[in-house]
Order: structure tokens, then sequence, then C-alpha cells
């Protein structure tokens, strides 16, 4: 089936591209002498996550419990899900782990710990967990050079076992290009690190050391005392990757098909069926250099229409406009025409959907 | 059920405030003779729009055509697509009316409709068009005093059937208070009236003369001249409703309930399991006078929590902070704690989940 033919507004993976990131990513933790923990949570599919992980078992990273638990189904078996655990999803990661899934949970605060603890004690089990060490003031995660670290690793010695330590170089994502992302990237290598030697230092056997986002794992030269990297929007890419300088818009693999649905012929706008129900309210290249409203524009073979981008979109209308504010002319895009939509945020894109169309070229391999 | 029994995170519908709105809306269109032609788009949800509509059957209004053949397997039966065609929809319209769904679309260019056209007489079939008036300049349709206005009729003799004209106020998003609503209401009125005037005195049967939107149906006093209203937002109201004037935020019938995860004392935030994949990257509030973040902050029982908004979201997590930018005490928000966060845009946020947790009070009437 050619391309043209889907029904629009439609998800579309580019196998090429997307094989290309994958594998380099593998070859560079490779070399690096680092275990590829893939977060799987852009795709969310068994076939994307084949590909990105290391073996079918995995190791993997997921974002929720329930894509734990979707994978696991799909035969992957060692899982970290990576954000903090709260009271409410204990019984949840029991069911997981007594179904023989080696799901591994994280966690940044005593109050957690000690109920977990508590928890796997009153159901005679145990259950592995990583602290999560915050290296840049980001998001979550305890200071290395808290006490509290360690005061959280007492509390997991009995039920609930310490094995490793977890870190996100999450204010990563507003470096841009390849030395402030290295820089990034060491303060992250560093930062847990050095936890992983201060629990270590107490007594504490730390198995796993966690480290990784796509700017960081993509420039990284060094993980020394790193034992594994996850990233996940790597396989794809997107406008924020590229603001960042990780890739060029060109190397993006997820794209929205769209079709023009009509025009507004006397602000020279183009209309399509491609909202931000499909296309996600995601504007993280809002506060980059170039902001690209909701998206980039391309052809049908994904050819960057230079000068072109979503300037709008409601809930199933995407309005694409000249950044330079030149009124387009309707009779270049035809009604019926097929555009193709660079996301912003690759994984907000891909979480409107439920399945992606693999082509290859212009040739749909599967839908 | 109590709600802090329900896996967070996840979507909440108050049924009484839900009920209270659907009641004055229908009781409003009744009041001012018009029929009410609710929109689906925001519940998509079979028990959500039996109380919405009418009758079970319709009237209807919806944004996709996946959403048409879910509501007519549902069984309703009078449905307008309120998105302007594109031809590569053609096939599944016609099918949903072969089926027996009684689907109407929507166009505003001379291409599409003399495509339609040519594509009905190739399958011996009929479909009913309403042609999209732009009443406003905010998006689509055919400007109300252009020759196009007649020029499409004029393709939908014969296979493709003009059965009426429909436009919608979209502009009236942008309004503060009930005065700039009801002058919206009133263009909004005046304009489609007067293409279905023109429309008819060039002789064309015009049956269906449809408007409205949230804000303009909410303050209209008189609706003379046109037949049916489509609301869909007025069921559960949102933030960005609340900035408009339509409701108070204590009014919003929809929230997420998320559970407190970790706390980054220093900047004295509070973390949540509710991230944008929950919440939805809208951030419709942002250009009005009150920007709530990515949402308003209740506590578990619905009462609004003054200062406080999300003021970031990542894919999975949430952080809560204080207005003033005064440090929250991890404290007064332990671990586990439940909350509720209100929507900028109620569609944006129920469009992130695939049910909602019905409640009355504490209680969970179903999940």
């Amino acid at each position: 089936m050619d391309i043209s033919e889907l029904s629009t507004p439609c998800l579309i993976l580019d196998e090429s591209k997307f094989k290309k990131h994958c594998d380099e990513m593998k070859k560079k933790c490779r070399d690096l002498g680092v275990t590829l923990r893939p977060h799987l949570k852009t795709g969310k599919s068994h076939e994307f996550s084949l590909y990105q992980m290391e073996t079918p078992e995995g190791p993997a990273t997921v974002s929720t419990l329930l894509e734990a638990e979707n994978f696991f189904e799909w035969g992957v078996k060692d899982i970290i899900y990576a954000v903090g655990l709260s009271p409410n999803k204990f019984q949840k990661v029991l069911e997981l782990i007594k179904r023989g899934c080696n799901l591994k949970v994280i966690l940044d605060n005593t109050e957690t710990a000690k109920k977990l603890s508590e928890f796997c004690k009153a159901n005679n089990t145990e259950i592995k967990v990583l602290i999560e060490v915050d290296c840049d003031g980001h998001r979550s995660g305890v200071k290395v050079d808290s006490n509290e670290l360690i005061d959280i690793a007492n509390y997991l010695k009995d039920g609930a076992q310490l094995t490793g330590v977890l870190t996100h170089a999450g204010d990563s994502y507003r470096c841009v290009g390849e030395a402030q992302c290295r820089k990034a990237q060491e303060n992250e290598r560093d930062s847990i690190v050095k936890a992983a030697n201060r629990l270590k230092k107490a007594g504490f056997n730390i198995n796993i050391i966690s480290a990784g986002s796509t700017p960081t794992a993509k420039f990284a030269k060094n993980w020394d005392g790193v034992t594994e990297v996850r990233c996940g929007v790597y396989c794809v890419g997107d406008l924020v990757m590229a603001g960042v300088g990780v890739y060029e818009p060109e190397d993006i693999a997820l794209s929205l098909l769209v079709e023009v649905i009509g025009h507004q012929k006397e602000k020279g706008w183009i209309i399509t069926d491609g909202g931000w129900m499909a296309l996600s309210r995601d504007r993280g290249t809002a506060n980059q250099k170039v902001d690209w409203g909701y998206g980039a524009v391309c052809d049908v073979d994904g050819n960057i229409l230079p000068g072109l981008l979503v300037k709008g979109a409601n809930q199933e209308h995407g309005i694409i406009c000249s950044r330079n504010d030149n009124r387009l002319k309707p009779e270049d895009f035809p009604i019926g025409t097929k555009l193709r939509i660079l996301p912003n945020h690759a994984c907000a894109m891909a979480a409107q959907h439920d399945h992606y169309n693999l082509v290859k070229g212009r040739n749909v391999i599967s839908n």
C-alpha cells in the first residue's frame, strides 16, 4: 500500500530512520561499556520495543505500571518503573513481581521507603528498589550529598531491598549543542557515581547505577562508574531534540500524515485534518531558538517544506502558515493533498495514537 | 468505593455538576426554541452522551468519523460530522450511511463539493451536506457574502445534497464576560441566518441552520432563525471557560485524581503522579487573565486550594507550586495525599483517558 492511501490523520514511523537511531545507540553503549536500558514510553508497542532492546526480555524502562504490565505480557522481564512509586501502586507492583516480572521501582524519600518496607513485610515479599537521585534540580530525586540519601537506604534493608541508584538529567533538554550536552552528561555521571559511592561506603550493595537521557546519551564519551543508560526519544527524534542539537529535523522518524481539507484564502492559511488530538498540544519548541508552532511541514515523501509550520491547532483542525507571513496559495495545496507533520515532542504525539503505520519510503509495511 | 481508593492518576466526573450543566443547557435551548445538538467529543462515551442528548438517537455532533461510528453502534442515528470533509473520508461516510446512520457532513469549498457529488453519483447514493460558514475568521468556512457560498451550493444538487448551513463562533473563546459572549452570539446567529437566506433566495432547500459554541450558547437570549445549537464543553466546564466567564472554577465537573509521590523540599514543590500524559499538554489559560499553568489544585473532595497551581508537568510527573512563590511545606502534603486537578481544557484532558470514574461526593458510582 502507498502511504497516500492511509486514512488521515495517522501516525507514520519511518523504519530506516528508526532502525538507524536504535542501531547507533546500541553501538554507542556497547563501545562505552554500559548496558542500554531503553525507555519504552515513546513507542509503547511490542514491535517498537523489540528493536530498541538488546534482548526480547529487556532490560527496559517504563513510565507507568500499565506499560510494565503490557511489556511483561509481551515477554519483557527486566523492567525498571522509573517514576517515583507512591503507596496506591504498591499492590500492583506486588502482583507483577508475583507473576514473575523482575520489576524494580524507584523512590526518593524516607516516607515511601518506610511504607514500602512495611508493605513488603506484611506481604512476606521483597521488592527491589533504586533510590532516585537529583543531579540537576530538574524535578524529583534526593540530593547526592544529603543525609536523606543514607536515611532512605536504611529503610531499604528489610522488605524493600536497595539494589541501586538512578538519575535523569532532565535539564539537559534545555542544552543547546554538543558541548552543553556533554557537560550535562558529565554532571549526570559524576553525580550518580558519587551517590553510589556514598552508599557503598555506608555498607550497601549497589548493583545498578543508572543514568541517561537522550541528549546526554547521544553525546557521552565516557560513562565510567555507571552500569546502564536509559534514554527514550533517541529512537525517533523530534523537533525539541533538533533544537537541542541531537538530531537534524531530517532525521526525525515519526510524523503525522494529514490531508488538506480547506483553505482560508484571505489569510493564506491551509487547513488540514491534523489538529491537536493527533498532533498533541505539545509546544516544546516555544522556548527554543526555532519555534515550530505545532510542527514542521513535509510533503508526503517526508521532505521538509522550508518556511512552513503548523501555526495553529484546534481539536481536529491544523492551520499551516508561512513562517514569514507570506500567504500560501490554495492552488499549491489542493484539497486532498497529503502532508506530513514532524512532532515537537515525539512521545506526546505518539501518545495520541493507538498504533503507528510503518513505512519504508512511501511503502506501508505494516499498519 | 471511596474516591481515595482509586488508582491514580485517573479521570473523575462529578455527576451532580455534569447533570446540572446538561439540564440547564437543555432547558435553555427549549426556552429559546432551538434544538440542542450536543457535541459528543468531550465525553466520547455512551453514558455521557445519553445524558447530553435529547433522545438516545440524537441529534448529536461529532468531530471524527471514528466517533460517528462508535456512537452509531451505540444507537445514535442523527449525527453531524462537524469537521470539513476531505476526499479520503468519503468511503467511510458512505459505509456509515449504508448501515443506516443519518450522517450529515460539512464542507466549505467547491473542490470538495464537486468531488463529493462525483463520488455520490459513481456510488449511486446521496450524502447530505451542510455548508460550513465562517462567521468570525477563526478557522474554516466560506464567507457569508462570498460568491463561493452559492457556487458550492450549485455543486450540491445532484449526488451530494445540500441540506443546511453550519457555523461555529470559535473566536468566542477569546471573549471575557457576558456582554462580549452575547455579542459573539448575535454575530454568529446573524451570520448563519444571512447565509441561509442567501441560499434560500437562490432556490435551495435549507432545513438545518446550525450554530453554537459553549460561550455563545450559554449567554444566548435569542436564536431567531437558527434551528439548532451545537456546544460541547458546556457539560463539564473547564478553566478556559472559567476565564471566558461561562463558569466558576467551582462548577467544573471534570478533574484528575492524583497522588503526592514526592517533594522537592528546597524549592517547596509538591510532586504528583499526574503529568501531561494524564493532564494533557493544554495550556489554554496561558493567554487569559488568570494563568492556571497545567491546572488548578483541589483537595480530594474537590475544594479548590487557593493560591496553588500545577506549574510544571513532565510526562508522568506534575509539579504543584504556590502562585506567589511561597514554598509549600511537605508536611502539609504527605506522600500518598490525594488531590484533584481541574483541567485547562476538558476535551484535552478527557482525550488522555480511556474512561472516567463517576463520583457523587466522595462515592465512586461507576469506574
